[in-house]
């Protein structure tokens, strides 16, 4: 299970000092999209961000337009770009024929969606679905749970992602059960006093449960 | 009716230099969502946007982190902001009444939303409720049935916009009907040769329905 760290609603400064700090400990580093729409994809471009180990997620959450929008992401220097499942199918095939095409990978933001909604939209291979319960509308319970009522319904869906409050205990759990390929934290190690010192004990008990 | 003109995905010197053009003739200059991902809230409040008739608006598009999003967007300068319908209640309660407490305006966009999900969000009067055929889906096609038929579902409703692929003839028509409140237009505008004797023109039709 790989570990996602999001950072969001910080200047575009600390982000970047935190995520070069990141590197190598998360898997993925998030630029959620208070950072995409306080400075844009032109000015993230020309950071300091230099990310070797770590993947770099930015949080577009596309509704349309997903042609022009993914290959400004990537052209940005994003590794992974993320679309809303709601935007429908028009706007899915095209970021998702966008992110192959550049050898790169989309992810899905489920939030919302009810499971008809999900059928329709199960079958990009190397997507990579994100169970969300919205920052807006607090904290996920039952994290293990979820994914396994996610598995049950779309066998078919390989990569799983969640997110929405997960702790240190939830990451455990999820790590045993082995159904989840990227657990996303955000608030339990963004908000703590040693952000890369919680990453390290995520990460950590992410290991011991391989 | 109002005349709400979109620019898109051209660069914001481009943007904003044919916005101060625009000032006066349309209602209401949108920013859109291609310009405030890739620029981003904090660059777009720099400019030398300089509007003294119309309003500024921002498709932002806002799917979580409502308020946080509204107040960043309406800092930077913004009249009006979009959320998606599809974001659900709790996003849509923050947001309205970050707009609220603003003296601004929030416009949901109802892209993909079916008509249950739409009765769920009826309920916030000073709204804009926007009929939004997807940039990716393609062009509206009975831009007035769709009006009158969503008119006649959510009678509550008062404020309806209306937008992809609308033209001067569809434009013509809505303005008889006099069932809508803002008709929003982009590329029949924005890609013709001159764009502001193109809304001088949308402008003129609206004005002889009046």
């Amino acid at each position: 299970m790989k570990l996602q760290v999001a950072i969001d609603r910080v200047t575009l400064d600390e982000a970047v000092s935190l995520a070069n700090k990141l590197d190598g400990i998360a898997d993925i580093i998030e630029f959620g999209t208070s950072l995409v729409k306080d400075y844009g994809f032109y000015v993230i471009k020309e950071t300091q961000l230099d990310l070797k180990n770590s993947q770099l997620l930015l949080d577009t959450k596309t509704n349309d337009e997903g042609d022009y929008e993914f290959k400004q992401g990537f052209n940005s220097g994003a590794d992974i770009l993320t679309v809303m499942g709601s935007a429908g199918k028009a706007t899915l095939d095209k970021v998702y024929k966008v992110a192959e095409q550049a050898h790169k990978t989309m992810l899905i933001d489920l939030m919302g969606l009810d499971q008809n909604s999900i059928k329709k939209i199960a079958n990009y291979p190397n997507a990579i679905y994100n169970l969300h319960n919205s920052h807006d509308a607090g904290q996920m319970t039952g994290a293990t749970a979820a994914v396994a009522k996610f598995n049950k319904s779309y066998p078919e869906i390989k990569r799983i992602a969640i997110a929405g409050g997960i702790d240190l205990k939830q990451t455990k759990e999820l790590a045993k059960q082995g159904l989840t390929d990227v657990v996303i934290v955000g608030g339990k190690i963004i908000n703590t006093d040693n952000p890369v010192e919680s990453a390290e004990k995520f990460k950590e008990i992410i290991k011991s449960c391989n």
